[in-house]
């Protein structure tokens, strides 16, 4: 344990050092990087696919489930996506050194605020190995050092991936302490980099319940959660029912395993006894299990199931929805209020009036009038690029491109001003 | 113990109730309240000093220090700077609501970034009560809830301004307990609401080492400290004595008790012998005590002391200046790194490629050429107020006005769009 501590503070204290040098660096510099990372990765893709059999191999030995698997899984259709995103990165505009304001006072002193990088920043995720590529090249294109802690079951893909980072790094002459990852699966790694006070200045934790309190409880630096996503559609009464459907097929089944999927479908009672068979319908046909509350069962009978206290606050990520009867917009609000997680909620309505109470009232990273919350993601919103979507309220909600990976510091030309 | 945290708790609670509905109130209603507070404060008065003189009696029974009485004093000189402030707050404008960024996406849904509250924020202090009344009226008029917990030695003044607070907020029919005071000096109480994170959106910690560390060891919840400042001025080989002699001057002595003081200054050994006799004449006439290291020792014989290691990462907070003698722009640099706060420091120079090295590499919240220190502050700054002086990276840096109180979310409109 000591020992670990040990190991793991020193490699922490290398990426302090990195953030420095790399703090300075030209985009340039930084894009022939990223360019380079690309190449090795090429390169060594056959070394990498390979790690990542193994990776798979023991989490079928381990009895991993077939949802965890499949996105350990690389191969070579996802290895290219993996590339292609990292040219992306590469064609994005550099956000750093970017002018944001600038003013002058009447003593005649002009304040620039500038936009530079956070310093050091330790991403802690679970299964997808594309994560491991992408966090590091939005780390350095935002001029911040990345340190990766990534899951057990995808350690073998994930050394591959950063060694062949750091080659990358190390051709283009750059520190190759500018990525690094936590080189061990030991769960007490998590808590000792929670902790990295001196080196460390922002924790990013991805995954699941049990990940993100270990974080929030042994966090000594600021953290921005990237937490579950139990999202909301509300059918009004003034809704159409042609958006109403779209709307609810594609924000539950498009792809159901992803933190921006409904999770909840709340029905006005007014339109209820009409919409809801209709709905139902269609989603049972896409194979939904469907659980309802006392209402819903009193007009769909025994074709759905009940609904009880738990799935209010159940994040399923998976072909199963609840859903509940609300006798008008208020209970619709209290009920996201009172179940949500601040992540994407919709309306569906004709009524502009209604619309603005709810977009006004609902306290989320993103609140939709008539469309899918499958769209809070960096990439539709325009970003060009995630490193995922924060479900807390500091510096940073909803989809986090590059300019949400920067922080800003004021430069102040004067003449010799002095404050009286 | 128990009972303790189960007051806070219920406290901490009933704030985040209350934080629902004030999000929802209009900027003339906040605006009434502050005013209805103003003339609640001027009512009570009488009331208010009086608890004051009771603090001041303990304080000096105690033994307290001279500086902490100071600050814990209000008296009517004050006390009108108390109300003149909160004037200033009504007049200036509310940025909740506020469009920050709008944009159309190729689909056709238009997504709008717009200001919100950030909820409820915990603000941990000590000794000024004027932070209470200046906290609390900064948080209402950005949508905030405000839970305070303010020195020990401020007990009696900060229930009774509290008190009057929220006598205003009842009178303009607002929920009381959008602004709370933990009614306890039971140190305990602190850990206690550092962990409320069902409750606490943020904690604002001010104050000394002891304060920041108690919060840091115990923040479940997402801390922005206002630290400490160690500050720097360093006068390059290109420098004018003229402007330098001012700045230095400015930034130590004119109020030497606040952050953005002067604490170390750097001076480029290619004018040592010219300058620092100069510098040091003035600021001995004005009672600083200087300890130079060697170099300086070497030029300015016994007439200054001896710093130690331990000075050059000291904040003294009084008219003590350490002074180092700097070979060139990059030990400059590399002493600030290594024992900066990274808050406020300058350069003074006529050398425009130094000034930029210097403003680009310095890793501070303010970087000044030729201007003093002293103007990192919200007012100065031209933000009309200020909660304090963050020195973390994330979300707020440097001076925090009413847009560093505040978080965001994304509205999108839509006429039935889904995802592919």
């Amino acid at each position: 344990m000591k020992e670990l501590s040990e190991q793991i503070q020193g490699l922490c204290r290398r990426a302090k050092e990195a953030s420095r040098l790399l703090s300075e660096l030209s985009t340039e510099k930084i894009n022939q990087a990223l360019i380079a990372i690309g190449e090795e990765l090429q390169t060594r893709k056959t070394v990498i696919l390979s790690a990542n059999d193994r990776d798979i191999d023991s989490a079928k030995i381990m009895g991993l489930s077939e949802a965890i698997i499949d996105r350990l899984f690389l191969g070579e259709k996802r290895f290219t996506a993996l590339l292609k995103s990292l040219e992306d990165i590469v064609l994005l505009p550099c956000p750093i050194g970017e002018t944001i304001e600038q003013w002058k006072r009447p003593n005649g002193i002009l304040i620039k605020k500038v936009r530079v990088p956070i310093g050091v920043i330790g991403i802690i995720y679970e299964s997808r190995p594309n994560v491991t590529v992408d966090s590091a090249a939005l780390c350095l294109k935002s001029g911040n050092v990345a340190i990766l802690r990534g899951g057990t079951e995808a350690f073998n893909t994930n050394k591959e991936l950063v060694t062949a980072i750091r080659e990358g790094l190390r051709k283009t002459n750059i520190a190759e302490d500018a990525v690094i990852l936590i080189p061990t699966t030991d769960r007490q790694s998590i808590p000792i980099l929670c902790a990295q006070r001196d080196f460390i200045d922002l924790l990013i934790p991805r995954g699941g319940k049990g990940l993100i309190e270990t974080v929030m409880n042994n966090a000594k630096v600021p953290v921005i959660k990237h937490y579950q996503g139990i999202c909301h559609v509300y059918i009004h009464s003034e809704a159409s029912f042609e958006k109403a459907l779209d709307i609810v097929l594609n924000a539950k089944c498009q792809r159901p395993a992803v933190c921006n999927a409904m999770e909840t479908l709340l029905v006005d009672e007014k339109i209820a006894s009409d919409f809801l068979p209709l709905i139902v319908s269609e989603l049972q046909n896409r194979g939904v299990e469907i659980r309802g509350d006392e209402k819903c069962l009193h007009i769909m009978g025994d074709r759905i199931s009940t609904a009880t206290e738990e799935d209010w606050s159940t994040e399923y990520l998976d072909l199963i929805l609840s859903i509940k009867i609300v006798s008008n917009l208020d209970e619709a609000i209290n009920h996201i209020h009172q179940y949500g997680s601040n992540h994407s909620d919709a309306i569906v309505t004709e009524d502009p009036a209604a619309a603005e109470a709810f977009l006004h009232k609902i306290d989320s990273a993103a609140v939709y009038w008539n469309a899918s919350t499958r769209f809070t993601d960096g990439f539709e919103f325009g970003f060009g690029a995630e490193i995922g979507i924060s479900t807390d309220k500091i510096h940073a909600r909803g989809p986090m491109g590059l300019k949400e990976l920067t922080s800003y510091k004021y430069l102040i030309y004067g003449n010799g001003q002095v404050r009286n």
